[in-house]
């Protein structure tokens, strides 16, 4: 179910102080808005100056009137988010933006948790977003409303709330925002889901808030579960793994332990086709003289003896 | 990546004779032509007539025509499928197609394999069907393109084709078909997911055929990973489930292996606030008074000594 946005803030329990991550749009300003109501003196926001968006000296200064205005104390990091190769730049911003937000935790050694302003759309994109690169289960499950990182609790209280809701919310309370205007560049792939599609969907299932976020939740648990079975089946195969070991399980559960291994022994992830190969040669691998040899990630995975190794 | 029609049929490979399931309209009678040609004398068309449709008797005399110009034996099974309460009359469709193609095997025991001509599109729109009802990855991994049932080989041969790719190569050869009148009644979900939704993800992700269908498959493997987890685990346990086993299994892990144990051992499944209030009982059961009956899908789960048991 889709929450009202003030009944979603009455559920929200945070350690306090808690800061707010403000960008000066419609849903952070409500939840900042919302959350210095609620908390007097026990609030602060957190923003970061994308310092290479032309628009981003009005956002501050918006966040700047806004905190004066309720009295919330406001600190500000500039960071210069340019996107790597291979990486999107919504990914660079997404990745500097955090990094920002625990140099603002480091200044600010009192702050308990953190609450993001992400809503109900919001997941619904990153679920499109994962489809349109054909994600796993892990990609599926989209955002979490919780979790722990830097001895932080970190939050997003509206991810049941929808988002024309903030906005409506906003509207009757009179408080005003500032409208991105990157909002509306579709080589954005997040802004042409939310322009093309979310219209589509609404017309299509009215639930598909709901629906979809459930199918997260589900993708998350089963991501969690073969995290625990890789876990278990590595422990079994060894590090390096045995190539007896691997054989004596199913292939699905050799990718999964073998991802698994190369993702937290080495930091690296095959390809697709390049799990397929190794998998090929694993089943094929039943004499003493076979070898292995196959690029994989940013590396390559050969055969020494009764185990696979990795180097690069 | 999505295939042309004729290397779709280039690749297929399947145990002869072969019967197509030949609705009339434009995906089946596409693949019947292209069998027909590739494997004259070694094909039968398979028609499930659906008497309660209107347009039933147009969609018979099209495919007794089509079947006497390629000179492929046609034979009909007639089903009334009416939805039973809690199912839509798609699932009631399906569930009909199925039972009448296996009645019409039981018939023709030569036959090695069935052919089914759902394409790429229709595999998005499963997906997309599946996030609608909040699905798990089971669900999300949408339609198999081959699988063993009834000692019988079926396959999907055109599911990394798409949709208007089909209808091109119909053209193309100058080939008839009939168009259902009940795909534009936007009572089906699935004809408002073709109306509504397709066209927006074209315009969104231009690869979005292949990039769904990857992410289906990953879903697929994970739900395999989950089964033989849930196997595994159900061994541990015991069948009835023992509470101390059962507790020394993370949340999920219960989750998992007790929607696994109620579907197999009693062929129930139950809702997710069902199973959360299970794992709440589970969690708090310390001491040897604590009492567990619980309301769990068709019947009850009560504690009965150091096991859970399950009656209805």
């Amino acid at each position: 179910m889709t929450l009202s946005f003030e009944s979603a803030i009455q559920a929200f329990d945070p350690a306090l102080p808690v800061a707010v991550g403000l960008s000066g749009g419609a849903d952070s300003t409500a939840l900042l808005v919302a959350c210095a109501r609620r908390w007097p003196g026990q609030v602060r926001a957190f923003h970061v100056h994308h310092g290479l968006q032309a628009a981003a000296d009005g956002f501050e200064a918006h966040c700047r009137a806004l905190c004066g205005r309720l009295g919330v104390p406001l600190l500000v990091s500039r960071v210069n988010a340019r996107n790597a190769a291979g990486q999107s730049p919504e990914d660079a911003a997404r990745q500097a933006r955090y990094g920002a937000f625990e140099a603002l935790l480091a200044e600010s050694s009192d702050i308990r948790s953190i609450a993001l302003a992400q809503h109900a759309d919001d997941q619904v994109e990153t679920i499109l977003l994962a489809l349109s690169r054909g994600a796993g289960v892990a990609g599926l499950a989209a955002m979490p409303a919780q979790w722990e990182r830097a001895a932080v609790q970190w939050h997003r209280p509206l991810l049941a709330v929808a988002g024309p809701e903030i906005r409506r919310w906003l509207v009757e309370q009179g408080v005003q925002w500032v409208e991105d205007p990157s909002n509306s560049d579709e080589r954005y792939t997040r802004n042409r889901i939310r322009k093309h599609l979310l219209a589509a969907l609404e017309q299509t299932f009215a639930q598909f808030r709901d629906t979809f976020s459930r199918s997260a939740a589900n993708a998350a648990q089963a991501a969690q579960l073969l995290e625990e079975l890789a876990q278990m089946d590595l422990q079994s195969v060894g590090n390096p793994p045995g190539i007896k070991a691997l054989q004596g399980l199913s292939r699905a559960r050799q990718a999964n332990v073998l991802r698994h291994w190369l993702r937290h022994s080495h930091a690296t992830t095959p390809s697709a086709a390049q799990l397929a190969q190794l998998l090929d040669q694993i089943a094929a691998c039943t004499t003493c003289g076979h070898r292995i040899h196959l690029k994989t990630g940013r590396g390559y995975i050969q055969r020494n003896g009764d185990v696979l190794d990795w180097y690069n």
